[in-house]
């Protein structure tokens, strides 16, 4: 395996031969996707970043990654300092630095089928102050050097079957037809893959953790569809369950189905779809309307076999968290477990209710210091073993054919200081105060988000990431277009309006750098509230997760008393679902963790 | 006086002779002022809206009014439905609705010193997609209508002494050089006209309550100016104060001054400056820097002189409140007090202060169901007699030379009901909340918002406006850039980092449309905070307004122990202060006010 440095020379001497000044690496894939398949981890094959979202340039001389608050301490663990700068956004966009290292009259590339027609415009306008150009590459000149790079997935499609997503594909496309015709347009493009996996009720395997396939589609105004993949991804039974209305395409036809369609009115989504999609539209003569994806709304809103399905996989999920928590704080004190042994034995519990599909994200096992990395991720170099006086911090999720899982508990090892039951307390307590929010229909996620953080600021302390972010089933764990944020929070979406019937998770923080990190995670449901003598629609957060919140790290004296009545009433509702599952000594130690509080 | 329809009328047979199929009536001056002189009043006589936001749109068979949410009530009750259609923002934008209403291929004029921009951008592009015409007009048609027009004020400036304003106008125009210098830009643009009187620390009497003068000026790098204004407003003492590196020119030369600056670098202002600035600088060729006002800032970021110099303003107005508020409490319960008379009363008493320039706004004077229009201004046809069991809300501020004030309280007239009282209390716990938040140094008004809304909330209540919005130093009652409202709220400017020295107003209410309004404002200084262990710069609101806050409409159960302790300091402090100046059965009056809640 080559080193980074060797990486980035091979790099730059593929520009050279490329006849380019610079390279625009970012992290996805054809679909403008947050999570990608081992191909397309260029970011991570150049640089070393392990991170969710990042950016790399390529100069000649100068090499920079981008990162958000989330990755401020990790990219410096894993990126080095001898080759890359780092470089914070939003502070700093990639185009504002582009326009100010990019070499006066160079040629910078970018890959048109990994970047948005706005990101292209933006970057296009900084470099033209220089006088230098931005360039669409035929082909990836990362590709050209990497050579152990994978294949895309072969794997094959799986049915999601109508019970369980709750409408037929064929009433999913009638309602896209009638958007369709509400705008007077011929065909929508799809190409956020898992727009596409709930639109058709299909389910894939190409990307680590998140259910989705590889594809296109195009729908039309009568409610047929051509659906593009690779022919050896689509079994018999998928292409039955796909039925006559919908046309089966080779993926390598797409830009060239895009072109053919002519004049058309086509409606593509400018943040979801890429420069590459526009153009080989515009390169037909299409008429495009810029228009958000029709499926992300439909899909954000969950239907009743949806939020049904979610809520059986909450209440088995919780068993296995349970049982986790349970033999985690018999074993810990003994002193032989590490992260990596930890997360493994998490996923054996969740493997033993028989019917996981996959994790929905890499475990963050993290203990000590490594926890103070919000997004940290554990790998054999960097597992710690976790030992008395650190916290214990574990994110995780379950991929469940009815719902997606995505939980985060704390638990002390040994005797927590003062300081780590203060602010462990404060953030449950910011917690609640958004479980137990109350606001009116069309309230943002931005308008909530500070409710989370009050008790922190309060201190003077904050966390470094949003609040909640919305959540698929059996799809994404990370989900638009809603979020709880601050307004501009890198990645948007938090000024969506919430809408009865979204899942989003409740996630405040507070992180110690080099000593521990504290999360209380859990997914909630929003509802209509029907609240008497209300003078408009009111809606509220149903909290969806059932798992014990630690007990031994809470202060009661700081929470009042309607906080601590909060606790009681979830801590009882876990104990009547998951409880109602264990027996003997289990249900007895579940039993403790859910007692009142005070 | 013509009827409101004959005008109407008027206008669109003025628009026949001018060859135009519609015209854009917004509400603003030549400087895009909020607050305008009677001259530029042409929304309100055209159509009878008395409010301080909105626009009309004519066209041949329609006329529609565009107002946001805190003129729903008002703008039913003065402007006729027969004639005209309510039309609310931002669900609507004036662009969209032309771009359906407009005649095909019509010809819709505006006047390019009454818009920015970006608004005719958005209006034309609307309008091309009905082969409609957006045209620039040489003279307001409404202009050739109003027969009564009064002319523009010829008030004469006068000059704002160094040490009330705490810094001279020299040193802040060599502020502004260094700024241009930063941008390599030779020259900009002011045409605000609050950031005119600050940056060159001169008033004015053109705008009614605002203490502005209608003028222009270009600052160059050097620090040098070119201050353009009508010349008989300019007295000797006016120019002697302005100084040699002033260069005073008539008003009327501004765009050919404009026009002649040639290929130079100009900084201007896209939201601040009208269309018409943009156009003559593109004739003449200049290079444009779209580039915020750089007074703004400045201007909001108070000084220690003006930070003292509102203290001052405070102690003196609290006392005229005080009083009134003692003689409304004597006098309501006999029943011969009416709107306007309270009003006059409240003002003769800020007149006996002996300093008072100005109201800082038409006082809003409001019993029972007049109150829950949120904006309603006090008129000889509207005044209602004040009776027992109403709410009276006085929402009045004075302008000082040392400062600008704006406060409002509500209070009984006899008993009042248990709903009142429940609304009320849930208000203030908003305000209270809101009063005591602490946060991070960048923090946006848009982050604090729900905080003074979650009482109501919880209770399915809100209310239709921001929470808060800045205030000038002896300046603009309403003064950006700053403001804590939702994100998106119409004006904007809630995304706007908070900065110590700033000031706010902090007013939640509750309106119940036909019975009654609540609003309790106070105004606030943004000011850091030093909290032991704190992890980042923090800051939290100190209140600067004094006056007791009705005891008899406070539910005190309903609210926590921070919260009564709350009341009770600032009681204790609007007693120090305000009660110093007192005496006798005055003093032993506020005593009683100020007095612990529970």
């Amino acid at each position: 395996m080559s080193s980074y440095a060797d990486r980035l020379q091979a790099l730059r001497e593929q520009l050279k031969r490329d006849r380019l000044d610079g390279f625009v690496v970012p992290l996805t894939d054809e679909h403008m996707s947050e999570y990608v398949g081992e191909y397309a981890q260029r970011l991570g094959w150049l640089t070393g970043f392990q991170g969710s979202a990042g950016t790399a340039v390529v100069l000649p001389q100068e090499a920079a990654i981008f990162t958000d608050g989330r990755y401020t301490l990790q990219v410096r663990q894993q990126v080095s300092a001898d080759s890359w700068d780092y470089v914070p956004v939003p502070a700093v966009s990639v185009a504002d630095w582009l326009g100010e290292h990019a070499p006066d009259g160079g040629r910078i590339g970018y890959d048109p089928w990994l970047h948005t027609r706005a990101w292209v415009e933006e970057a296009r306008k900084a470099l033209a102050e220089k006088g230098a150009e931005l360039v669409a590459v035929a082909a990836n000149p990362i590709d050209a050097v990497w050579a152990e790079q994978p294949a895309p997935s072969d794997a094959q499609l799986t049915v999601q079957d109508d019970a369980t997503a709750g409408k037929s594909s064929a009433a999913k496309r009638a309602e896209i037809a009638d958007w369709l015709a509400d705008r007077k347009a011929d065909a929508v493009i799809l190409s956020a893959l898992d727009s596409i996996a709930w639109a058709f009720n299909v389910r894939g395997d190409d990307v680590s953790h998140t259910p989705v396939a590889l594809a296109y589609a195009i729908v039309h105004s009568d409610g047929t569809a051509e659906f593009f993949a690779a022919p050896g991804k689509l079994t018999d039974a998928v292409r039955q369950h796909l039925g006559n209305a919908v046309r089966v395409r080779d993926r390598a036809d797409f830009a060239a189905a895009l072109a053919s369609l002519g004049d058309k009115r086509v409606a593509a989504d400018p943040e979801r779809a890429v420069a590459a999609i526009f153009d080989s539209l515009d390169a037909g003569g299409a008429r495009i309307l810029a228009l958000r994806d029709p499926v992300v709304l439909a899909k954000a809103i969950k239907n009743s076999a949806e939020i049904s399905g979610h809520r059986a996989a909450q209440a088995r999920d919780g068993v296995a968290l349970v049982r986790f928590l349970k033999w985690f704080e018999e074993e810990a004190p003994q002193g032989a477990l590490t992260e990596l042994s930890a997360a493994a034995r998490l996923q054996q519990f969740r493997e033993a209710t028989g019917v996981l599909k996959d994790l929905s994200f890499d475990t963050i096992s993290a203990t000590g210091a490594n926890a103070a990395i919000p997004h940290y991720k554990v790998t054999e170099e960097s597992s710690l073993p976790i030992e008395p006086g650190q916290l214990y911090l574990v994110d995780s999720g379950g991929q469940y054919a009815d719902g997606t899982t995505d939980v985060t508990r704390v638990v002390p090892v040994g005797e927590p200081s003062a300081e780590m039951k203060d602010r462990f307390t404060r953030v449950l307590q910011g917690h609640i105060a958004l479980a137990t929010a109350l606001f009116p229909d069309g309230t943002t996620g931005a308008q909530l988000d500070s409710f989370a953080r009050r008790p922190l600021w309060e201190i003077g302390c904050d966390y470094a990431h949003g609040t909640g972010h919305g959540v698929g089933a059996y799809l994404s764990v990370h989900e638009g277009p809603q979020r709880i944020a601050q307004p501009y929070y890198p990645g948007g979406q938090s000024l969506e309006p919430l809408r009865a019937g979204m899942f989003l998770s409740n996630e405040p923080g507070y992180y110690k750098a080099g000593e521990y990190g504290i999360r209380i995670e859990n997914l909630v449901l929003v509802a209509a509230r029907d609240i008497p003598g209300a003078e408009q629609p009111m809606l509220g957060f149903e909290t969806l997760t059932l798992a014990p919140i630690e007990r031994r790290l809470i202060e009661p004296s700081l929470m009042s008393q309607g906080e601590r009545a909060w606790l009681d009433a979830y801590h009882q509702r876990v104990l009547d679902i998951v409880g109602a599952q264990l027996e003997g000594e289990e249900l007895r130690w579940l039993e403790g963790k859910c007692a009142p509080i005070a």
